[in-house]
């Protein structure tokens, strides 16, 4: 294995990123501050380009591409928003992208990864392996293939959103982030270690998928079953060999929070700070709401890691409880 | 009649604002700038402390009251964003406030008044006259009355969201500002003539409440019934005597919009910049959508005024078309 990414990596990813990633802002609430005590600033991914956080760590890592890995262009199999990340970051790199995705895949996700410019390959999730079907892809065409979050390149970009966040608010006691794969993870705990060494760290699962939780009590990766939640970002196995250690070595804790409190999370985002945040973007928040006594009076950092959230499926999560 | 409030008087009221009302962030897409040809820079006053940009008018205003005035406290008649506004600001300065509703008003409104510590006397609005009422109540009790739109100071305040939002980006080519009574587009108005000469200004109403496009095109106020449109913040029937010669003097022209523009407004600002916006708060983005080619390759500002609608009405207003 590589060695694992440093800050000065999330330094170089955000010179990068500049000019191409939006500088998300920072909001406040009186009204969180108000009910949970504690002085929140909310790191608004849901506004970053094309919804999420994602977009980071794909620009940042096919933008080390050689000339040649630029020619050939990028891969990524995925359904969700790492897909339209290396969409995207292709499209603006000028290179070309196959995304790999199912076949029942929502018809707003094809066309909107096919409206970033890239090639949508379909596989059959009941019969192929899409992992497999990437890698001949990559072997045939030459292309680099990026996974979602295990890849050096992807964590330090992901870091620079807590980089930003430091930069404007100042150190932080503490600070929530969502956790699935453990890219954003590990790449804000890079940046919060570095900015503000003295800020606890948590990462945050879904209840019913605390693999992340059980790796780090086990001191060795747990893979789960994929969870039901919807917390759709946040579904994933595993951790991956470099988010592992790095999460072991700068996180404190692994929290969890149930569904219930994630539709929580998105209906104070939506009627009291006017954002459309999607469930797995509500991890960090729903935690902090539930850390009670300990982060009384504090500077509490939240990452809202993304807003791609079905309209329909928004209103109905909202209104049924 | 006062003289016409200016642009030093806005700044003078950004000083009193400065640490209680939140500078709201200018947001970008690319999306917006790639389908529309020009370069959108939006001030989203929906992140604005009580969810719209009468928090500055209303502090403002109130924070210039004498000794006695504090005292006594403020009074207002509305059921919308300017109650709020009142109520918020007061308790914000330590001042009483009341504030004339109708008996009929959500309530959800009533509760979230009486959140704000301020006190809610209801009449009937079938028999009762809230601005005699409200009168009475301001002789009985001392209080201050403060209009929604028709006065220098809540002018004043409304103009440091557009004084905020050129400081940020620089010059404009254009402004749009939704229009409802005229304090946020005549406070804007003069912040972006002093700040942008060259920007061209432009007050958006519903098709259905026009009665500012109908004023200046017929050199006096027009007064007319209460427009019906989900555009519930600019319902007014008629500008006032501080805002239409503001207007007049400063404003290029005043636009219209239909309801259909307005929800295909809130959707874009839902599905593609993750932002709850009331329909009101529309007004100018939809505006700005149908300028075609007058904006094109242009520095477009759009002044987002708030996010104060229903969950339930906001997805009921998103499915229905």
């Amino acid at each position: 294995m590589q060695n694992l990414p440093t800050y000065d990596e999330v330094v170089a990813a955000a010179g990068r990123l500049d000019g191409h990633a939006h500088r998300t802002p920072v909001l406040r609430s009186r009204t969180a501050d108000e009910r949970w005590g504690a002085s929140f600033f909310f790191k608004c991914e849901n506004f970053q380009r094309m919804g999420a956080f994602k977009f980071r760590g794909a620009f940042n890592a096919l933008s080390k591409f050689d000339p040649a890995q630029r020619r050939a262009g990028a891969i990524a199999f995925s359904s969700g928003n790492h897909a339209q990340a290396i969409a995207l970051a292709a499209r603006e790199l000028g290179m070309p992208a196959v995304i790999v995705m199912p076949t029942d895949a929502p018809a707003a996700k094809l066309a909107a990864t096919r409206g970033y410019g890239a090639e949508v390959v379909l596989y059959d999730r009941f019969t192929e392996d899409r992992e497999a079907l990437a890698r001949r892809l990559s072997e045939e065409r030459g292309m680099t293939l990026i996974p979602p979050y295990d890849h050096p390149d992807v964590i330090a970009g992901q870091g620079t959103a807590v980089k930003e966040l430091i930069e404007d608010t100042g150190p932080l006691d503490a600070l929530f982030v969502c956790l699935g794969g453990g890219g954003l993870t590990s790449g804000s705990a890079l940046s919060a270690r570095a900015l503000s060494p003295g800020c606890r760290i948590y990462g945050v699962e879904p209840e019913a998928g605390n693999d992340g939780q059980q790796s780090l009590r086990a001191g060795r990766i747990v893979h789960i079953e994929t969870p039901r939640t919807i917390a759709d970002g946040a579904q994933t196995q595993h951790l991956g060999n470099y988010t592992f250690p790095l999460i072991q070595r700068d996180v404190d804790d692994i929290l969890t929070v149930s569904d219930a409190q994630l539709v929580e999370g998105m209906r104070f985002f939506a009627e009291r700070m006017k954002m459309v945040v999607e469930p797995t973007g509500c991890l960090g928040f729903a935690a902090a709401c539930a850390a009670g006594a300990s982060i009384a009076g504090q500077r509490v950092g939240v990452v809202i890691s993304g807003g791609n959230v079905d309209l329909q499926r928004f209103a109905s999560l909202l209104s049924a409880s």
